[in-house]
């Protein structure tokens, strides 16, 4: 079993109101990858410039990530800088160098047709189509994506998000591509409209999953400080899928664990700026916080 | 077993952008009786003007609903007017007349002493703190409070937090009482500053309950449509209190149910203008949510 991971990685500029680092290890497949090496085996498809760091690449290189499809090319390598409010609510992106993913296009390497789930952090939906179209032997596809294309390719992004197992959005996003104020109704709309199962990201409030029949809510971790909500949708994403290429199948009983997988691989990845967390997280800390999530949430129903 | 609700009983005008109102029934005790109404017995204390329509007297006055304290005193009822944003996330308040609750002063009917719980809506904390002295056999007391107290008496409102077993308060209220922005640090703070059990109300993404120990989220519940938030916070207290008034204890495992049935029964409130929808509640349909909840939160734990 093996999860496929294609997104950005990237060089961030990160500022909180109590740290700010510089031309970190960032980008939605670092975060992605780190979290799903939790799980199971892992393949990073993605393009970095000749500046990216060696010692960058030396921390995405665990015994079960593999990093052929993770490659160089001339010129910069994507960065990204953003700010953060006192609460943590606000972001300000400072920044966005697109760098070598303007050119970038995917070329799986040898051997990679047989992954058997795939998460694809934002890119052009042709795009992530197109690497869906490339992996028969994928029984799960997750797709996540950003304003900058539902803005600029909205029926594009449409036909990928129906083609997808799962799609993530967050609210506002959900609001944008169906026209419907109300999150549920819009869950609704985009399932009716063609989307297979859709999860809201709701941020420090947990998520919403739905599949049309099946709804399901996980509330946010209570943590006591935030460090930097940077890269927890993707670290949510990439568990996700990792628990689910694990799974023995897409039950509804298994989405709901991959659910509460991901929130609790995203919930450690907050309590550190950029990747740190991630870096040092081990899979005894995650089963600790699913269960942390079951006392969080669990009543019982009176006869 | 009964539960005594005080708080302003009043006329609001209300408008959303899908229905506008003027003089219906309304005030935070109005919406927690009915609510309370549909598990325990309950006293109304609180004072009407003599303007205060014989009909709306009559849609409080159930069976189990004694309104021997709701007192008609000479002027006007107390009003309120808001109207909601297109998303029903932003409220602008229009008006507030004080009316009668001006002079209006709690006074126990005879044989109230020996209500075995207690709700207390905003109003002075100094009011509050009185009413809780005046019940000697209440095993356990709820109050909330608002900006204008928090504003104007912020000492009084921390005392009679520490004196009630179990306080509400939203987000932004949680914040400027601790004066610390994490949800979950500030709600350690009230209780390290003296509240016994805090219950921060999340609006549309449920409430968390935390007495220092126990650390309980319910979500929102995923309603297609919202007719009218008004009322929400004080129907969850009217219900969460009268479901406690009739369990056997105070354990977690009690007040986790009650934080279910008092999301239960406010999830309902929000489908119609006002009162209207609580006015039709039965006790069936809160049960038929309650397991709606329970579908919409349950996951299994690995082995």
């Amino acid at each position: 079993m093996t999860l496929l991971i294609s997104g950005w990685v990237a060089l961030d500029d990160l500022e909180t109101p109590f740290e700010r680092v510089e031309r970190v290890l960032g980008g939605p497949a670092s975060y992605a990858a780190l979290a799903a090496s939790l799980f199971t085996d892992v393949r990073v498809l993605a393009g970095v410039g000749d500046d990216f760091p060696a010692a960058f690449r030396d921390r995405l290189d665990r015994p079960n990530v593999d990093l052929a499809g993770l490659t160089t090319h001339p010129g910069e390598t994507s960065r990204w800088g953003a700010r953060y409010g006192y609460d943590m609510n606000s972001r300000e992106t400072l920044f966005t160098v697109v760098g070598v993913n303007e050119t970038w296009a995917p070329a799986l390497p040898p051997g990679w047709e047989d992954s058997t789930t795939v998460f694809l952090a934002a890119a052009h939906p042709v795009v992530q189509r197109e690497i869906i179209a490339s992996l028969p032997k994928a029984r799960a596809s997750l797709v996540d994506t950003i304003l900058f294309y539902i803005e600029s390719a909205l029926a594009d992004v449409r036909k990928t998000m129906s083609i997808a197992t799962f799609a993530t959005v967050n609210e506002s996003e959900a609001r944008m591509i169906s026209g419907v104020a109300s999150i549920t109704r819009a869950s609704r709309k985009l399932i009716a409209d063609g989307a297979q199962r859709l999860i809201v990201k709701l941020g420090e409030y947990g998520a919403a999953y739905t599949s049309g029949s099946d709804y399901f809510i996980v509330p946010g971790f209570p943590l006591e400080e935030i460090a930097d909500p940077t890269g927890a949708g993707d670290t949510f994403g990439g568990a996700f899928m990792a628990y689910l290429d694990t799974a023995p199948d897409l039950s509804d009983a298994e989405i709901r664990k991959a659910m509460v997988y991901g929130s609790a691989v995203a919930s450690y990845c907050v309590e550190g700026i950029g990747t740190s967390r991630l870096e040092t997280l081990t899979r005894a800390e995650v089963e600790d916080r699913y269960r942390a999530f079951r006392r969080l949430t669990h009543f019982e129903v009176p006869d």
